[in-house]
Protein backbone atom coordinates (compact mmCIF):
# COMPACT_ATOMS: atom_id res chain seq x y z
CA UNK A 1 0.00 0.00 0.00
CA UNK A 2 0.88 3.54 -0.83
CA UNK A 3 2.33 5.83 1.84
CA UNK A 4 0.76 8.68 0.11
CA UNK A 5 -2.69 9.74 0.13
CA UNK A 6 -5.28 7.97 -1.64
CA UNK A 7 -9.10 8.37 -1.77
CA UNK A 8 -9.76 5.10 -0.67
CA UNK A 9 -8.11 5.63 2.60
CA UNK A 10 -8.23 8.93 2.84
CA UNK A 11 -9.42 10.07 6.25
CA UNK A 12 -6.67 7.10 7.54
CA UNK A 13 -4.05 8.87 5.71
CA UNK A 14 -4.99 11.88 7.47
CA UNK A 15 -5.40 10.51 11.17
CA UNK A 16 -2.20 8.94 10.66
CA UNK A 17 -0.32 11.91 10.53
CA UNK A 18 -1.10 13.23 13.87
CA UNK A 19 1.74 12.90 16.86
CA UNK A 20 2.28 10.54 19.28
CA UNK A 21 2.07 12.70 21.87
CA UNK A 22 -1.26 14.63 21.02
CA UNK A 23 -3.91 15.28 23.65
CA UNK A 24 -5.92 11.93 23.67
CA UNK A 25 -9.52 13.71 23.51
CA UNK A 26 -8.02 16.13 20.56
CA UNK A 27 -6.84 12.70 18.55
CA UNK A 28 -10.45 10.98 19.05
CA UNK A 29 -12.22 14.13 18.29
CA UNK A 30 -10.37 15.20 15.48
CA UNK A 31 -9.84 11.50 13.98
CA UNK A 32 -14.12 11.22 13.98
CA UNK A 33 -14.44 14.15 12.20
CA UNK A 34 -11.96 14.00 9.51
CA UNK A 35 -13.75 10.18 8.93
CA UNK A 36 -17.29 12.11 8.67
CA UNK A 37 -16.04 15.43 6.32
CA UNK A 38 -14.24 12.67 4.47
CA UNK A 39 -17.70 10.62 4.16
CA UNK A 40 -19.81 12.97 3.52
CA UNK A 41 -17.66 14.05 0.52
CA UNK A 42 -17.47 11.26 -0.84
CA UNK A 43 -21.21 9.57 -0.09
CA UNK A 44 -22.49 13.36 -1.90
CA UNK A 45 -19.31 12.93 -4.53
CA UNK A 46 -18.83 16.63 -3.75
CA UNK A 47 -17.58 19.24 -6.95
CA UNK A 48 -15.12 21.64 -6.91
CA UNK A 49 -17.50 24.04 -7.13
CA UNK A 50 -19.79 23.17 -4.09
CA UNK A 51 -16.39 22.95 -2.39
CA UNK A 52 -15.93 26.74 -3.50
CA UNK A 53 -19.50 27.87 -2.70
CA UNK A 54 -18.61 26.39 0.81
CA UNK A 55 -15.07 28.08 1.29
CA UNK A 56 -16.82 30.99 0.39
CA UNK A 57 -20.03 30.41 3.01
CA UNK A 58 -17.46 29.90 5.85
CA UNK A 59 -15.80 32.75 4.90
CA UNK A 60 -18.83 34.94 4.80
CA UNK A 61 -19.75 33.69 7.98
CA UNK A 62 -16.91 34.26 9.90
CA UNK A 63 -16.61 37.92 8.82
CA UNK A 64 -19.98 39.02 9.91
CA UNK A 65 -19.14 37.54 13.21
CA UNK A 66 -18.36 40.67 15.47
CA UNK A 67 -19.02 41.69 19.43
CA UNK A 68 -23.08 41.67 18.96
CA UNK A 69 -23.15 38.64 16.57
CA UNK A 70 -22.14 35.53 16.14
CA UNK A 71 -23.05 34.17 12.63
CA UNK A 72 -21.42 30.55 13.45
CA UNK A 73 -23.53 30.06 16.74
CA UNK A 74 -26.56 31.06 14.33
CA UNK A 75 -25.20 28.26 11.87
CA UNK A 76 -24.84 25.87 14.90
CA UNK A 77 -28.72 26.59 15.87
CA UNK A 78 -29.84 26.37 12.44
CA UNK A 79 -28.75 23.27 11.57
CA UNK A 80 -29.77 21.42 14.98
CA UNK A 81 -26.94 21.33 16.01
CA UNK A 82 -26.87 23.19 19.28
CA UNK A 83 -29.70 21.15 20.09
CA UNK A 84 -27.70 18.04 19.37
CA UNK A 85 -24.87 18.87 21.85
CA UNK A 86 -27.37 20.10 24.13
CA UNK A 87 -29.46 16.98 24.15
CA UNK A 88 -25.98 14.76 24.33
CA UNK A 89 -24.82 16.63 27.42
CA UNK A 90 -28.56 16.83 29.06
CA UNK A 91 -29.73 13.43 29.33
CA UNK A 92 -31.95 13.65 32.72
CA UNK A 93 -33.16 11.17 34.44
CA UNK A 94 -37.28 10.74 33.77
CA UNK A 95 -39.63 13.09 35.44
CA UNK A 96 -36.86 16.17 35.72
CA UNK A 97 -37.72 18.99 33.24
CA UNK A 98 -35.80 18.38 30.14
CA UNK A 99 -32.94 21.92 28.60
CA UNK A 100 -33.12 23.45 25.81
CA UNK A 101 -30.66 26.02 24.11
CA UNK A 102 -28.64 28.29 25.72
CA UNK A 103 -29.44 31.32 23.05
CA UNK A 104 -27.23 33.99 22.43
CA UNK A 105 -29.02 36.42 24.68
CA UNK A 106 -28.26 35.42 28.07
CA UNK A 107 -26.33 38.35 30.16
CA UNK A 108 -24.54 37.77 33.02
CA UNK A 109 -25.33 39.42 36.62
CA UNK A 110 -29.26 40.80 35.68
CA UNK A 111 -31.04 42.27 38.73
CA UNK A 112 -31.81 40.46 41.69
CA UNK A 113 -35.75 40.84 42.48
CA UNK A 114 -38.35 39.77 45.09
CA UNK A 115 -40.73 37.80 44.40
CA UNK A 116 -43.64 38.92 42.36
CA UNK A 117 -41.76 42.04 41.02
CA UNK A 118 -41.58 43.25 37.32
CA UNK A 119 -39.21 42.62 34.93
CA UNK A 120 -40.84 44.37 32.13
CA UNK A 121 -39.45 47.96 32.23
CA UNK A 122 -40.61 49.38 28.89
CA UNK A 123 -43.97 49.01 29.65
CA UNK A 124 -44.79 47.36 26.26
CA UNK A 125 -47.05 44.56 25.92
CA UNK A 126 -49.30 42.01 27.50
CA UNK A 127 -48.47 41.53 31.17
CA UNK A 128 -48.15 37.63 32.73
CA UNK A 129 -47.13 36.40 35.52
CA UNK A 130 -45.07 33.35 35.64
CA UNK A 131 -45.15 30.98 38.57
CA UNK A 132 -44.67 28.01 39.93
CA UNK A 133 -42.76 25.69 42.25
CA UNK A 134 -39.10 23.97 42.16
CA UNK A 135 -38.44 20.91 43.25
CA UNK A 136 -36.02 17.35 43.34
CA UNK A 137 -37.23 14.86 41.49
CA UNK A 138 -39.24 13.31 45.09
CA UNK A 139 -41.10 16.40 44.82
CA UNK A 140 -39.43 18.30 47.61
CA UNK A 141 -39.37 21.85 47.37
CA UNK A 142 -36.02 23.10 46.36
CA UNK A 143 -35.03 26.33 48.26
CA UNK A 144 -32.74 28.72 47.66
CA UNK A 145 -33.00 27.99 44.07
CA UNK A 146 -31.56 31.09 41.78
CA UNK A 147 -34.08 31.36 38.51
CA UNK A 148 -33.08 33.93 36.29
CA UNK A 149 -35.31 34.78 33.26
CA UNK A 150 -35.48 36.82 30.37
CA UNK A 151 -37.36 36.98 27.40
CA UNK A 152 -38.13 39.58 24.35
CA UNK A 153 -40.18 42.31 24.65
CA UNK A 154 -43.45 42.61 22.66
CA UNK A 155 -41.38 43.96 19.49
CA UNK A 156 -39.38 41.17 19.51
CA UNK A 157 -36.29 41.97 20.35
CA UNK A 158 -33.77 41.11 23.71
CA UNK A 159 -32.58 44.67 25.05
CA UNK A 160 -28.97 43.98 23.88
CA UNK A 161 -29.91 43.98 20.59
CA UNK A 162 -31.90 47.65 21.28
CA UNK A 163 -29.30 49.07 23.72
CA UNK A 164 -30.38 52.74 22.38
CA UNK A 165 -34.21 52.18 22.56
CA UNK A 166 -34.99 49.65 25.39
CA UNK A 167 -33.73 50.18 29.39
CA UNK A 168 -31.01 48.30 30.52
CA UNK A 169 -32.50 44.91 31.98
CA UNK A 170 -35.84 45.07 30.07
CA UNK A 171 -37.28 41.42 30.47
CA UNK A 172 -34.40 40.42 32.34
CA UNK A 173 -33.83 39.04 36.46
CA UNK A 174 -32.79 36.73 38.83
CA UNK A 175 -35.33 34.98 41.53
CA UNK A 176 -34.13 33.02 44.34
CA UNK A 177 -36.46 30.72 46.48
CA UNK A 178 -37.18 30.45 49.83
CA UNK A 179 -38.48 27.05 51.71
CA UNK A 180 -41.67 26.41 49.85
CA UNK A 181 -39.67 26.54 46.17
CA UNK A 182 -41.82 28.95 44.62
CA UNK A 183 -41.35 31.50 42.35
CA UNK A 184 -43.43 33.94 40.52
CA UNK A 185 -42.83 37.28 38.75
CA UNK A 186 -44.34 39.57 36.17
CA UNK A 187 -43.48 39.74 32.50
CA UNK A 188 -44.92 39.49 29.53
CA UNK A 189 -46.06 37.04 27.42
CA UNK A 190 -43.48 36.82 24.99
CA UNK A 191 -43.59 37.27 21.23
CA UNK A 192 -42.15 35.24 18.42
CA UNK A 193 -39.20 36.86 16.59
CA UNK A 194 -36.94 35.78 14.00
CA UNK A 195 -33.38 35.07 14.69
CA UNK A 196 -30.76 37.20 12.47
CA UNK A 197 -31.37 36.71 9.32
CA UNK A 198 -29.59 39.33 6.91
CA UNK A 199 -26.76 37.46 6.86
CA UNK A 200 -24.81 33.85 5.44
CA UNK A 201 -27.14 31.41 7.79
CA UNK A 202 -30.50 34.34 6.82
CA UNK A 203 -29.83 33.61 3.23
CA UNK A 204 -28.97 29.78 3.56
CA UNK A 205 -32.63 29.30 5.41
CA UNK A 206 -34.61 31.17 2.81
CA UNK A 207 -32.48 28.89 0.01
CA UNK A 208 -33.84 25.62 2.06
CA UNK A 209 -37.04 26.98 2.32
CA UNK A 210 -37.34 27.93 5.76
CA UNK A 211 -38.35 30.72 7.45
CA UNK A 212 -36.08 32.25 10.62
CA UNK A 213 -38.43 32.63 13.75
CA UNK A 214 -38.24 31.06 16.93
CA UNK A 215 -41.81 30.63 18.80
CA UNK A 216 -42.50 32.96 21.75
CA UNK A 217 -40.80 31.76 24.93
CA UNK A 218 -39.53 32.84 28.39
CA UNK A 219 -35.72 31.69 28.97
CA UNK A 220 -35.20 30.13 32.50
CA UNK A 221 -31.81 29.17 33.94
CA UNK A 222 -32.19 27.36 37.41
CA UNK A 223 -29.38 26.75 39.51
CA UNK A 224 -29.56 25.42 43.05
CA UNK A 225 -26.72 23.34 45.22
CA UNK A 226 -26.86 19.83 44.78
CA UNK A 227 -28.47 20.06 41.41
CA UNK A 228 -27.75 20.18 37.73
CA UNK A 229 -27.80 23.57 36.21
CA UNK A 230 -31.12 23.72 34.53
CA UNK A 231 -30.61 25.72 30.81
CA UNK A 232 -34.31 25.57 29.22
CA UNK A 233 -37.53 27.73 28.01
CA UNK A 234 -41.25 27.27 28.57
CA UNK A 235 -42.89 27.71 25.39
CA UNK A 236 -46.06 29.42 24.71
CA UNK A 237 -48.43 26.46 23.22
CA UNK A 238 -50.86 28.51 20.85
CA UNK A 239 -47.60 30.03 18.73
CA UNK A 240 -47.69 29.27 14.85
CA UNK A 241 -44.06 28.29 14.85
CA UNK A 242 -44.10 26.24 17.78
CA UNK A 243 -43.90 22.70 15.44
CA UNK A 244 -41.27 24.90 12.99
CA UNK A 245 -38.82 26.81 15.60
CA UNK A 246 -35.65 27.45 13.05
CA UNK A 247 -33.70 26.38 15.86
CA UNK A 248 -35.29 23.06 16.85
CA UNK A 249 -35.71 24.31 21.11
CA UNK A 250 -39.25 22.78 21.30
CA UNK A 251 -40.61 20.29 23.46
CA UNK A 252 -43.17 18.84 23.93
CA UNK A 253 -43.01 19.25 27.66
CA UNK A 254 -42.06 22.58 28.19
CA UNK A 255 -44.75 24.02 26.62
CA UNK A 256 -46.77 25.87 29.42
CA UNK A 257 -50.40 27.06 29.79
CA UNK A 258 -50.85 30.24 28.76
CA UNK A 259 -54.45 31.57 30.68
CA UNK A 260 -55.68 34.36 30.03
CA UNK A 261 -56.97 35.92 33.53
CA UNK A 262 -57.09 39.71 33.19
CA UNK A 263 -57.65 39.72 36.90
CA UNK A 264 -56.85 43.05 36.80
CA UNK A 265 -53.15 42.44 38.02
CA UNK A 266 -52.22 40.65 34.89
CA UNK A 267 -53.81 40.07 31.65
CA UNK A 268 -52.34 36.66 31.63
CA UNK A 269 -51.12 33.44 33.85
CA UNK A 270 -48.14 30.63 33.23
CA UNK A 271 -47.51 28.14 36.00
CA UNK A 272 -44.69 25.55 35.28
CA UNK A 273 -43.01 23.77 37.81
CA UNK A 274 -39.15 23.02 37.28
CA UNK A 275 -38.00 18.87 38.62
CA UNK A 276 -34.16 19.38 39.29
CA UNK A 277 -31.96 17.00 38.73
CA UNK A 278 -29.50 15.90 41.73
CA UNK A 279 -25.62 15.99 40.61
CA UNK A 280 -25.18 12.77 41.93
CA UNK A 281 -28.44 11.15 40.01
CA UNK A 282 -27.93 7.96 38.31
CA UNK A 283 -28.25 8.12 34.73
CA UNK B 1 -43.37 9.81 17.15
CA UNK B 2 -43.31 13.98 18.25
CA UNK B 3 -43.10 15.98 15.50
CA UNK B 4 -40.06 17.93 18.06
CA UNK B 5 -36.82 17.44 17.66
CA UNK B 6 -35.22 14.58 19.59
CA UNK B 7 -31.76 12.95 20.14
CA UNK B 8 -32.73 10.39 18.22
CA UNK B 9 -33.97 11.30 14.78
CA UNK B 10 -31.88 14.78 15.17
CA UNK B 11 -30.44 14.78 11.71
CA UNK B 12 -34.21 13.59 10.47
CA UNK B 13 -35.70 15.98 11.72
CA UNK B 14 -33.58 19.03 10.66
CA UNK B 15 -33.61 17.58 6.96
CA UNK B 16 -37.66 17.38 7.56
CA UNK B 17 -37.68 21.28 7.90
CA UNK B 18 -36.35 22.16 4.08
CA UNK B 19 -39.22 23.14 2.04
CA UNK B 20 -40.87 21.82 -0.82
CA UNK B 21 -38.74 23.72 -3.54
CA UNK B 22 -35.45 23.50 -2.60
CA UNK B 23 -33.52 23.09 -5.13
CA UNK B 24 -32.59 19.27 -5.58
CA UNK B 25 -28.99 19.00 -4.95
CA UNK B 26 -28.70 21.54 -2.34
CA UNK B 27 -31.15 19.48 -0.63
CA UNK B 28 -29.07 16.44 -0.80
CA UNK B 29 -25.96 17.90 -0.16
CA UNK B 30 -27.27 19.79 2.76
CA UNK B 31 -28.98 16.98 4.16
CA UNK B 32 -25.85 14.85 3.84
CA UNK B 33 -23.60 17.06 5.44
CA UNK B 34 -26.28 17.30 8.86
CA UNK B 35 -26.52 13.47 8.64
CA UNK B 36 -22.59 13.65 8.93
CA UNK B 37 -22.82 16.75 11.43
CA UNK B 38 -24.91 14.93 13.59
CA UNK B 39 -23.15 11.65 13.35
CA UNK B 40 -20.02 13.03 14.15
CA UNK B 41 -21.48 14.74 17.42
CA UNK B 42 -23.17 11.62 18.55
CA UNK B 43 -20.22 9.35 18.15
CA UNK B 44 -17.97 11.45 19.93
CA UNK B 45 -20.29 12.45 22.62
CA UNK B 46 -19.00 16.18 21.64
CA UNK B 47 -19.40 18.00 25.14
CA UNK B 48 -20.41 21.85 25.28
CA UNK B 49 -17.19 23.22 26.37
CA UNK B 50 -15.88 21.50 22.62
CA UNK B 51 -18.67 23.14 20.68
CA UNK B 52 -17.26 26.44 22.09
CA UNK B 53 -14.00 25.64 20.66
CA UNK B 54 -15.20 24.67 18.04
CA UNK B 55 -17.04 27.81 17.37
CA UNK B 56 -14.07 30.21 18.36
CA UNK B 57 -11.69 28.46 16.35
CA UNK B 58 -14.05 28.73 13.40
CA UNK B 59 -14.70 32.49 13.85
CA UNK B 60 -11.08 33.26 14.16
CA UNK B 61 -10.46 31.18 11.19
CA UNK B 62 -13.10 33.42 9.36
CA UNK B 63 -11.61 36.55 10.86
CA UNK B 64 -8.28 36.03 9.77
CA UNK B 65 -9.03 35.83 6.31
CA UNK B 66 -8.23 38.50 3.65
CA UNK B 67 -7.56 39.63 -0.19
CA UNK B 68 -3.99 37.54 0.51
CA UNK B 69 -5.11 35.18 3.14
CA UNK B 70 -7.67 32.28 2.94
CA UNK B 71 -7.41 30.36 5.81
CA UNK B 72 -10.50 27.93 5.35
CA UNK B 73 -8.68 26.97 2.11
CA UNK B 74 -5.80 25.93 4.61
CA UNK B 75 -8.18 23.88 7.01
CA UNK B 76 -9.70 22.56 4.11
CA UNK B 77 -6.29 21.35 2.81
CA UNK B 78 -4.72 20.54 6.62
CA UNK B 79 -7.56 18.07 6.72
CA UNK B 80 -7.11 16.41 3.55
CA UNK B 81 -10.23 17.60 2.81
CA UNK B 82 -9.07 19.66 -1.22
CA UNK B 83 -7.04 16.56 -2.07
CA UNK B 84 -9.95 14.46 -1.43
CA UNK B 85 -12.48 17.08 -3.40
CA UNK B 86 -9.41 17.07 -5.77
CA UNK B 87 -9.55 13.08 -6.11
CA UNK B 88 -13.19 12.61 -6.68
CA UNK B 89 -13.76 14.87 -9.45
CA UNK B 90 -10.60 14.11 -11.31
CA UNK B 91 -10.50 10.14 -11.48
CA UNK B 92 -8.68 8.88 -14.90
CA UNK B 93 -8.07 6.15 -16.90
CA UNK B 94 -4.89 4.14 -15.87
CA UNK B 95 -1.61 5.55 -17.82
CA UNK B 96 -2.86 9.29 -17.41
CA UNK B 97 -1.00 11.70 -14.98
CA UNK B 98 -2.80 12.36 -12.01
CA UNK B 99 -3.69 15.62 -10.51
CA UNK B 100 -3.61 17.30 -7.35
CA UNK B 101 -3.89 20.62 -5.20
CA UNK B 102 -4.33 23.59 -7.25
CA UNK B 103 -3.15 25.45 -4.24
CA UNK B 104 -3.87 29.18 -3.24
CA UNK B 105 -0.78 30.67 -5.02
CA UNK B 106 -1.78 30.13 -8.85
CA UNK B 107 -2.02 34.00 -10.96
CA UNK B 108 -3.68 34.04 -13.84
CA UNK B 109 -2.29 35.61 -17.18
CA UNK B 110 1.46 34.65 -16.11
CA UNK B 111 3.46 35.66 -19.11
CA UNK B 112 3.80 33.48 -22.11
CA UNK B 113 7.04 32.73 -23.25
CA UNK B 114 9.37 31.04 -25.61
CA UNK B 115 10.15 27.62 -25.53
CA UNK B 116 13.43 26.77 -23.25
CA UNK B 117 12.99 30.67 -21.65
CA UNK B 118 14.09 31.45 -18.06
CA UNK B 119 11.39 32.15 -15.39
CA UNK B 120 13.75 33.25 -12.54
CA UNK B 121 13.82 36.33 -12.41
CA UNK B 122 15.24 36.72 -9.30
CA UNK B 123 18.44 35.60 -9.70
CA UNK B 124 18.34 33.01 -6.98
CA UNK B 125 18.15 29.44 -6.60
CA UNK B 126 19.90 26.76 -8.16
CA UNK B 127 18.60 26.62 -12.06
CA UNK B 128 16.95 23.33 -13.38
CA UNK B 129 15.73 22.69 -16.85
CA UNK B 130 12.43 21.48 -16.79
CA UNK B 131 11.54 19.43 -19.91
CA UNK B 132 9.32 16.69 -21.23
CA UNK B 133 6.31 16.17 -23.74
CA UNK B 134 2.31 16.31 -23.65
CA UNK B 135 0.92 12.87 -24.87
CA UNK B 136 -2.30 11.55 -25.30
CA UNK B 137 -3.46 8.41 -23.53
CA UNK B 138 -2.34 6.32 -27.00
CA UNK B 139 1.00 8.28 -27.22
CA UNK B 140 0.91 10.88 -29.75
CA UNK B 141 2.08 14.37 -28.92
CA UNK B 142 -0.21 16.79 -28.18
CA UNK B 143 -0.05 19.91 -30.14
CA UNK B 144 -0.93 23.33 -29.02
CA UNK B 145 -1.08 21.81 -24.82
CA UNK B 146 -0.99 25.17 -22.95
CA UNK B 147 1.38 24.24 -19.38
CA UNK B 148 1.09 27.09 -17.10
CA UNK B 149 3.91 26.68 -14.58
CA UNK B 150 4.32 28.10 -11.21
CA UNK B 151 6.91 27.82 -7.84
CA UNK B 152 8.22 29.35 -5.08
CA UNK B 153 11.87 31.13 -5.19
CA UNK B 154 14.63 29.86 -3.39
CA UNK B 155 13.47 31.40 -0.49
CA UNK B 156 10.34 29.54 -0.33
CA UNK B 157 8.19 32.40 -1.31
CA UNK B 158 5.83 32.60 -3.85
CA UNK B 159 5.96 36.22 -5.44
CA UNK B 160 2.74 36.98 -4.70
CA UNK B 161 3.55 36.71 -0.94
CA UNK B 162 6.54 39.06 -1.39
CA UNK B 163 5.19 41.73 -4.02
CA UNK B 164 7.89 44.57 -2.37
CA UNK B 165 10.71 41.81 -2.87
CA UNK B 166 10.53 39.88 -5.60
CA UNK B 167 10.03 40.75 -9.28
CA UNK B 168 6.78 40.18 -10.99
CA UNK B 169 5.83 37.03 -12.40
CA UNK B 170 8.85 35.52 -10.79
CA UNK B 171 9.04 31.30 -11.34
CA UNK B 172 5.88 31.66 -13.38
CA UNK B 173 4.94 31.91 -17.14
CA UNK B 174 3.18 29.98 -19.75
CA UNK B 175 4.46 27.73 -22.77
CA UNK B 176 2.70 26.23 -25.71
CA UNK B 177 3.84 23.26 -27.61
CA UNK B 178 4.07 22.59 -31.02
CA UNK B 179 3.55 19.40 -33.51
CA UNK B 180 6.01 17.40 -31.12
CA UNK B 181 4.15 17.99 -28.26
CA UNK B 182 7.56 19.10 -26.46
CA UNK B 183 8.14 21.71 -23.85
CA UNK B 184 11.22 23.08 -22.28
CA UNK B 185 11.62 26.06 -19.67
CA UNK B 186 14.35 27.54 -17.25
CA UNK B 187 13.69 27.53 -13.71
CA UNK B 188 14.84 26.51 -10.09
CA UNK B 189 14.84 23.14 -8.15
CA UNK B 190 11.88 24.50 -5.87
CA UNK B 191 12.55 24.44 -2.40
CA UNK B 192 9.95 23.00 0.30
CA UNK B 193 7.88 25.32 2.06
CA UNK B 194 5.57 26.18 5.10
CA UNK B 195 1.51 26.94 4.07
CA UNK B 196 1.01 30.02 6.28
CA UNK B 197 0.87 28.67 10.71
CA UNK B 198 0.86 31.92 12.27
CA UNK B 199 -2.59 31.66 12.55
CA UNK B 200 -5.59 29.65 13.97
CA UNK B 201 -5.05 26.13 11.28
CA UNK B 202 -1.42 26.61 12.37
CA UNK B 203 -2.21 26.65 15.92
CA UNK B 204 -4.05 23.53 14.95
CA UNK B 205 -1.53 21.97 12.89
CA UNK B 206 0.69 22.16 16.12
CA UNK B 207 -1.44 20.80 18.69
CA UNK B 208 -2.10 17.90 16.14
CA UNK B 209 1.72 17.16 16.52
CA UNK B 210 2.32 18.04 12.77
CA UNK B 211 4.76 20.04 10.86
CA UNK B 212 3.29 22.84 8.52
CA UNK B 213 5.48 21.95 5.51
CA UNK B 214 5.09 20.90 2.00
CA UNK B 215 7.32 19.24 -0.07
CA UNK B 216 9.51 20.51 -2.75
CA UNK B 217 6.95 20.96 -5.82
CA UNK B 218 6.68 22.84 -9.22
CA UNK B 219 3.39 23.40 -10.30
CA UNK B 220 1.69 22.30 -13.79
CA UNK B 221 -1.75 23.24 -15.08
CA UNK B 222 -1.59 22.04 -18.95
CA UNK B 223 -4.81 22.00 -21.08
CA UNK B 224 -5.40 21.80 -24.54
CA UNK B 225 -8.17 21.62 -26.72
CA UNK B 226 -9.89 17.95 -26.62
CA UNK B 227 -8.64 17.57 -22.88
CA UNK B 228 -9.30 17.51 -19.78
CA UNK B 229 -7.66 20.05 -17.59
CA UNK B 230 -4.75 18.71 -15.59
CA UNK B 231 -3.67 20.90 -12.36
CA UNK B 232 -1.13 18.64 -10.88
CA UNK B 233 2.66 19.16 -9.49
CA UNK B 234 5.86 17.76 -9.82
CA UNK B 235 8.11 16.91 -6.89
CA UNK B 236 11.26 16.66 -5.77
CA UNK B 237 12.23 12.95 -4.82
CA UNK B 238 14.65 13.46 -1.99
CA UNK B 239 12.47 16.16 -0.11
CA UNK B 240 12.28 15.41 3.41
CA UNK B 241 8.87 16.45 3.91
CA UNK B 242 7.41 13.99 1.07
CA UNK B 243 6.37 11.26 3.25
CA UNK B 244 4.68 14.12 4.90
CA UNK B 245 3.08 16.74 3.25
CA UNK B 246 0.92 19.72 4.97
CA UNK B 247 -1.74 19.16 2.06
CA UNK B 248 -1.50 15.43 1.76
CA UNK B 249 -0.60 16.50 -2.12
CA UNK B 250 1.98 14.21 -3.15
CA UNK B 251 1.66 11.00 -5.20
CA UNK B 252 3.72 8.31 -6.02
CA UNK B 253 3.29 9.08 -9.52
CA UNK B 254 4.15 12.75 -9.49
CA UNK B 255 7.66 12.64 -8.57
CA UNK B 256 9.99 13.62 -10.80
CA UNK B 257 13.73 12.99 -11.88
CA UNK B 258 15.71 15.72 -10.57
CA UNK B 259 19.02 15.38 -12.01
CA UNK B 260 22.58 17.16 -11.09
CA UNK B 261 23.84 17.60 -14.32
CA UNK B 262 25.97 20.80 -13.91
CA UNK B 263 26.49 21.38 -17.64
CA UNK B 264 27.16 24.96 -17.72
CA UNK B 265 24.07 25.86 -18.99
CA UNK B 266 21.76 24.54 -15.45
CA UNK B 267 22.74 22.57 -12.02
CA UNK B 268 19.81 20.51 -12.60
CA UNK B 269 17.47 18.64 -14.83
CA UNK B 270 13.99 17.38 -14.41
CA UNK B 271 12.28 15.16 -17.37
CA UNK B 272 8.95 14.56 -17.23
CA UNK B 273 5.83 13.75 -19.70
CA UNK B 274 2.02 15.01 -19.58
CA UNK B 275 -0.81 12.14 -20.37
CA UNK B 276 -3.34 13.78 -21.33
CA UNK B 277 -7.39 12.58 -20.72
CA UNK B 278 -9.41 13.12 -23.45
CA UNK B 279 -12.84 14.86 -22.24
CA UNK B 280 -14.66 11.66 -23.67
CA UNK B 281 -12.45 9.11 -22.50
CA UNK B 282 -14.59 6.34 -21.22
CA UNK B 283 -14.15 6.30 -16.93
FE1 LIG C 1 -34.85 33.52 22.94
FE1 LIG D 1 2.94 25.26 -4.02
Amino acid sequence: MSKYFSEARSARAVNARMGPSVNPRLREVMACLVEHLHAFAKEIHLTQQEWELAIDFLTRTGQICGDERQEFILLSDALGFSMLVDAINNRRPPGATESTVFGPFHVAEAPERAMGECIALDGKGESCLFHGQVFDLQGKPVERARIDVWSDNADGFYDVQQPAIQPKWNNRGIFTTGPDGRYSFVGIKPVSYPIPHDGPVGQLLQRLGRHPYRPAHMHFLVTAPGFEKLVTHTFVGDDPYLASDTVFGVKETLIAPFDRVDDGETIWRSAFDFLLTPTDAPR
